[in-house]
């Protein structure tokens, strides 16, 4: 299913297939929460600014519309209208950061909707149910997703109960598959390594996902406030655990320079609600850097918000333009700078792809930390 | 500049040009107010599902970014990327809705702006000066328009005051012209007829402007809180005095039933936000009626909003998409809605045109009366 197709240094250039043909690594996720990005953008409009992957949460849907409501529509894809790749995280993740949360332990976790106040019980099985409904190509093992800091103690017992999760999630999955209940029969399952910021727990937590033989491996609980310096010490010890012909994926991130940084230490597969942050407060990416369209200095600059780009927003309007739409509340305004940074997105994947592809990574790695870790700091 | 190509017993078929095209009669406005639909959706949106005329507030812009900002950016066409015809108001509607009016004399209106509290005069001066900066290609005189119901003799001292403004915009707007002023050196003028429910005041009132000799004639101050036969009265009593070699304006109107009414009366322009407003709540127009998308009956309604229509909305996405997306405050869930409405005024207006180059507008009128009344009346 995945193929690397080249390597440079640590970073891997690769192809995933899945049930809804293959995409390109290393490759960045959008991530629409409810079946849409936040602000506007549906997933015809990802597809035409070049996203190649589309994240939906489970937890969201689950709550709302239900997932029987999703499948009695034909599933995820039918229902976003993207016929291409689509992940669902495992909800984890949304129910760990619940104000409401009740408990936690061995048997999974307990509730309080935020929808109607009902009390609810989220287990790896009911994970693996919700996803199966929804037909993803790609599904997540429900794990436990600690805050940081976060005591060595806790990491251990919270690493631990994330396997044994894994365990009942992948026999779940099995199962799903053998009796027909996948909407989506070719559903793939990929597992989730946690740890903290303990490089130890890190590396014997994968050692031991990896045992269980997935379609994918992922690196959770990182990029949840730690320092940066962190993240990637945590990168150096927990990859060399995940075996070099399965997708290595690193959730949640990140900046363009930590996706850099994390292609670098041999990373495939990214998600990051940064581009719509961004948007929201009209922060757009450029290759030379961040703009604030807010600042006064766009008031009459008719100029694109990015020379050269392609996208809808830098194709028909200036930067006084969009900013007077985000002054006046207009809608358009974040929907015009959401469009324009998941086509950003999509340009720096598509560039470190063809370094890669070209043998000149180690080159553009170099280049691009200075100058897009110039406007992570801004 | 405008030409009637056909009638069929009081509706007329017809094409005006201005510097940016011609557009073909009768046709329908869509309300750019800030120079974007409010919901989400750019001018080159409009243009993809056939709108045709775009109808920007200058009290808005002239507030926000300011019409010298908007010059600056290259004028209302460049500022919103549409190459097509702009209409803009004068403001005047605008100005007399607003809590914060102040006083209301010959010279013009004071009022307080709703953004930082100034006190500002608005005249029919500087509304010239403002419509000539933003660059349209019809511009509207400056008008009272009064509240319903309302005294006789208030109605006639403002409909006075009305013909008087109308004076002095024809004048400002001839020496703008004369000295290479406006932005758009094309820019037509047109007047707007008032007489609150009082058909002699409105006939009288007409007389007059009709007198100044302008590019094209609005009725105004209607559909402004009247029972609807009162409005057909009126435009029973006005039209006749309206020139039939220039365009006819019905300022603010309307539902579909009011636009076929009104195209039956010799009216050949309409604007109005009700497809916004109605995109707002989740409801969309069809010929076969109005759907309500939040009602519960659509929750697993895998059809589109209109079979056979092919707006991105229809084209893409289910009913039961579009009413979780709403259900969830997803932006895009109103987007869509706006984007069929659009569609759905767009195709109205196509099917009412092709009726009169087929000669068969009364057979038209007398079905669409039917089906579209019932729309209005739910």
């Amino acid at each position: 299913m995945f193929r690397v197709l080249k390597t440079e240094g640590g970073a891997r250039r690769g192809e995933m297939e899945t049930a809804h043909g293959a995409f390109q690594t290393p490759a960045f996720m959008n991530v629409a929460t409810a079946g849409a990005l936040r602000g506007g953008v549906s997933a015809p409009d990802v597809k035409d600014v070049g996203g190649s992957v589309l994240l939906c949460n489970t937890f969201h849907l689950y709550l709302r519309p239900g997932a029987k409501t999703v499948r009695a529509l034909g599933g995820l894809h039918r229902f976003c209208a993207w016929q291409g790749p689509i992940l669902t995280d495992s909800g984890g993740f949304q129910v760990f950061s619940m104000k409401n949360l009740r408990a936690v332990d061995s048997l999974g976790v307990a509730f309080i909707s935020y929808l109607d106040g009902a009390q609810l019980l989220f287990t790896p099985e009911y994970s693996m149910q919700i996803q199966g409904d929804l037909g993803s190509d790609i599904a997540m093992a429900f794990d436990e997703c600690v805050s940081l800091p976060c005591e060595k103690s806790y990491a251990r017992v919270s690493a631990e109960r994330t396997l044994y999760w894994l365990e009942r999630c992948k026999r779940k999955h099995e199962e799903l598959k053998r009796e027909g209940k996948l909407q989506n029969p070719g559903q793939l399952l990929f597992g989730i390594g946690q740890g903290a910021t303990y490089a130890d727990l890190r590396r014997e937590n994968m050692r031991q996902i990896v045992g269980l033989d997935l379609d994918g491996y992922a690196v959770g609980g990182l990029s949840v406030g730690e320092e940066t310096p962190v993240m990637y010490e945590m990168l150096d010890a927990v990859v060399p655990e995940m075996p070099k012909e399965k997708i290595r994926y690193l959730m949640g991130v990140g900046t363009p320079v930590n996706i850099l940084e994390a292609t670098a230490r041999g990373i495939d597969l990214f998600d990051c609600v940064l581009p719509l942050k961004a948007a929201q407060h009209g922060n757009v990416f450029t290759f030379s850097g961040r703009r604030r369209l807010l600042q006064t200095r766009y008031i009459e600059d008719s100029r694109p918000i990015e020379e050269g780009c392609d996208c809808p927003a830098c194709r028909d309007f200036s930067r006084g333009y969009i900013r007077h739409l985000l002054k006046a509340d207009e809608r358009l305004g974040m929907r015009l700078c959401l469009l324009h940074n998941v086509r950003f997105y999509a340009r720096l994947m598509e560039k470190i792809r063809e370094s890669l592809d070209e043998g000149r990574f180690s080159a553009f790695y170099a280049e691009g930390r200075e100058i897009l870790g110039r406007m992570a700091q801004e």
